[in-house]
């Protein structure tokens, strides 16, 4: 091993740099490239594989629920972003614009779209003209494109992947329960596969989406404190319907608005993995997305080399064979310690070892990487106790962020006991606030920390508005956000 | 069932207007809606999950020959295009620009990616340094944009989806064996898969891709007797290599230019489906490629309905579990007879129908789409049955295909006994060519066929040219194309 290789594999410790930290890891491991255009990333295999996993894990949850996937235009007519006013004045500052194609100047611009609410609002209203279209439940994957000032590889990128679910319903009952019970997949599909607690709430009128009557998210902690909003759910109501012209024959005969909904996720949920799971070795990979949970690496001198080898491909064999995502590592020019190092900073769940002794006695040695613990095992038992330990991963994965986040969370009744909270450490803050649009921007004016949602489950109830003192309307989780 | 529904079900005969019968089929069967984007249509449901089957399909072949998946920014620098003179003449007609993004005038405008070579040869030279980085082999799930001026619905569009492999190797050997290994995977999927026979060979030089070396192709014949290049493998030499710098460390450590290959298959594939196998009747979908493919009828009058429902649902349980795609139409509202154009004109493979009769005698009725055939089963083999005639189906559907290709395909001494084929039918024709640009030009003059490739096995040899009657260089095939 080279000295430069070492040198390369050396991250910068979370305390010192969190930020630095970051850029270290996903560098190290590979993730990503920075591409020659703006704000463009280039997701590279070790990255566009976890993402194929959660699109896997998402996909079969949409259809599930009765979705199905469709793909429309990427290119948005001008025209189409007037007619919804809110959402023209919210997405028009990030938008690129084609203004010539095929040799000739265009006579309308065609942006990129941000999100296609407009288009699909314009086709639904083609394809909605009975109850009996509805309700319409499409989703689509694709690519997307918001000219940020600011880019954070996977958080914020010029250019990210995503899903996008549109649908369209007789009433306002069915939307808002399309909203909520994709809300929920959400939540679901982050704590279950990417071990990820989530706060899951509705948006301040300042922070929903642009466009919807009501937007609700699921929150995240990371581990240096900040926020990142996970995925959105929004009832648009009739907005968009009445925008786009989505009207249906209703069941007594009267043409009606549909009620539409939309929801999403991306690829900055890479990003908030990363945050919430990694360490100071590098990335900590949930198992059920990682592409790869078990590597094992032979181990011993030269002369049972091949004897070891073998038993380790045979063991192997066995994992493949119950579906578990497993490679070996038996390169004779690299030692032990340094692969160790390696797949620990690539955050692969659980490394497997194999030497002569435990040949001898018929046993393997598994190591989890979140806690470091060696566990013998017999042979016989192998596949299960991988399985099982991948699961006790999955949960102290969990349990750990989980952990982490209620230890940095707080609760006050001012803004002075807010703004002490964020001198002395990073979190999020749960508040009363009355409700006015002029309280929740003194917040974020004075603290950096935004209203991450109203949840629905708060740890208490708060009585008076951190700011003005006034009856408090809501309680709301605080926190400066990625 | 109102009459409506039965006028919107007529599709023009093949016969009398092979583009209009196009047209209606994939509006009556819901496969697609324009877009108010020009040339940009939307992949409804049910053609966007025949394109989800073929990616299962193709990503699974990718990567059991060792290619992992990422993802390249949409935008490419316009200065990218310099870089590879025939690369720019190539593409520079077809593509859009963005000149404005954010609200402001971009310093250097970006393409809309048509394809990815410049890109992925960019980053190729920041992640290839030594023969151990070597083979680099990768592939992109995208959607990519060429601004055509004729556009036919899956066909040619002007944003379309697809797959682009792109890979470095160390030599020109080892790049070759890979377009060829590239182009078999693609003709063993395209065969059997979608059942569609083709032609695999080499483009000539005048219709190969701009910036290759050498590029191979698979070409399959539409029942009009035109042509679709069903996909394409590109040998890249150092073309790209030298124009973005894509050097390594070889084993004699010398700075050495990798040697390159592209490939790729699109959504023009499900054009070509259609148009393969539709009949008068409608679609016909491939057996592994339909997202139904078993459609469940029960019938009979009103007091027998439950019972019967209730053992379709029984046989339609067994079909789930041994993973056929199938779904029952138990719809009152509907006749059989209506259901049973519906579902022909959607080319659901096998239809089921199972009525009182057949309870009685513990049997069930399954109509292959292809020969309107009915086959009698016992309901205990149901499934093996059903397995059998999906096979069957599949076999026969590229057996039809196949005879449909040689019946339409002749051979040729001379240019006007090809002019003389043409005027009396379409199809292919097979020439002898002396390897000129002018002659292949004046084929395509004369006839509006163009080289389709030279054929790695052609049916004969011919020994003379067909335009200049001098010694042939190659035996070709010619047709016209979409």
């Amino acid at each position: 091993m080279s000295k430069d290789k070492q040198f390369v594999r050396e991250i910068t410790p979370q305390s010192e740099d969190f930020s630095k930290w970051y850029l270290d890891v996903i560098k190290k491991a590979d993730l990503m490239s920075y591409s020659p255009v703006r704000g463009c990333i280039v997701f590279k295999p070790d990255s566009y594989e976890i993402w194929e996993l959660m699109q896997r894990e998402l996909d079969a949850r949409f259809k599930e629920t009765g979705h199905r996937n469709a793909y429309f235009p990427l290119f948005i007519p001008e025209s189409f972003f007037q007619k919804e006013k809110e959402h023209v004045e919210g997405f028009n500052p990030e938008l690129p614009w084609v203004t010539e194609a095929g040799g000739e100047k265009l006579e309308e611009r065609l942006a990129i779209r941000p999100t296609s609410e407009t288009m699909i609002g314009h086709m639904y209203s083609e394809w909605i003209n009975s109850y009996r279209d509805l309700p319409l439940l499409i989703n689509q994957w694709a690519n997307v494109v918001r000219w940020e000032k600011r880019t954070q590889p996977f958080l914020r990128t010029s250019e990210f992947l995503w899903q996008e679910g549109h649908t369209a319903h007789e009433d306002e009952a069915d939307a808002r329960r399309e909203t909520m019970q994709m809300l929920e997949v959400y939540r679901e599909f982050v704590e279950n596969i990417m071990a990820i607690p989530v706060i899951m709430g509705q948006k301040t009128p300042s922070e929903k989406f642009a466009g919807a009557v009501d937007t609700f998210s699921i929150e995240a902690m990371m581990k240096d404190g900040k926020a990142v909003q996970a995925g959105t759910s929004h009832y648009m109501g009739t907005n968009f319907a009445v925008a786009f012209d989505i009207k249906y024959l209703d069941r007594q005969n009267t043409h009606t608005y549909a009620h539409t909904t939309s929801w999403g996720v991306s690829t900055r949920l890479i990003g908030a993995m990363i945050m919430v799971h990694g360490d100071d070795r590098g990335l900590v990979i949930p198992p059920k997305i990682a592409p790869t949970q078990v590597v094992m690496i032979p181990i011993g001198p030269p002369k049972t080399r091949e004897q070891v080898i073998a038993r380790t491909d045979e063991l192997f064999a066995e994992l493949k064979k119950a579906g578990i995502r497993a490679k070996v590592d038996d390169r004779p020019d690299q030692s032990p310690g340094w692969k160790f190092n390696e797949y620990e900073m690539r955050g692969i769940p659980i490394r497997v070892e194999l030497g002569p002794r435990d040949m001898e006695n018929g046993q393997v040695v598994l190591v989890s990487r979140i806690s470091g613990e060696k566990k013998i095992v017999a042979q016989e038992n192998f596949v299960q106790e991988v399985q099982q330990l991948l699961e006790a991963i999955h949960q102290e994965m969990f349990e750990k962020a989980k952990r982490f986040r209620d230890e940095n969370f707080t609760d006050v009744d001012t803004l002075d006991e807010m703004k002490e909270f964020l001198d002395k450490q990073r979190g999020f803050i749960l508040a009363g606030w009355c409700g006015s649009e002029a309280c929740e921007a003194q917040v974020k004016e004075e603290t950096g920390a935004t209203s991450r949602n109203i949840p629905f489950e708060p740890a208490k109830e708060k009585d008076t508005c951190l700011v003005c003192g006034e009856k408090a309307k809501h309680t709301v989780v605080f926190g400066r956000a990625y």
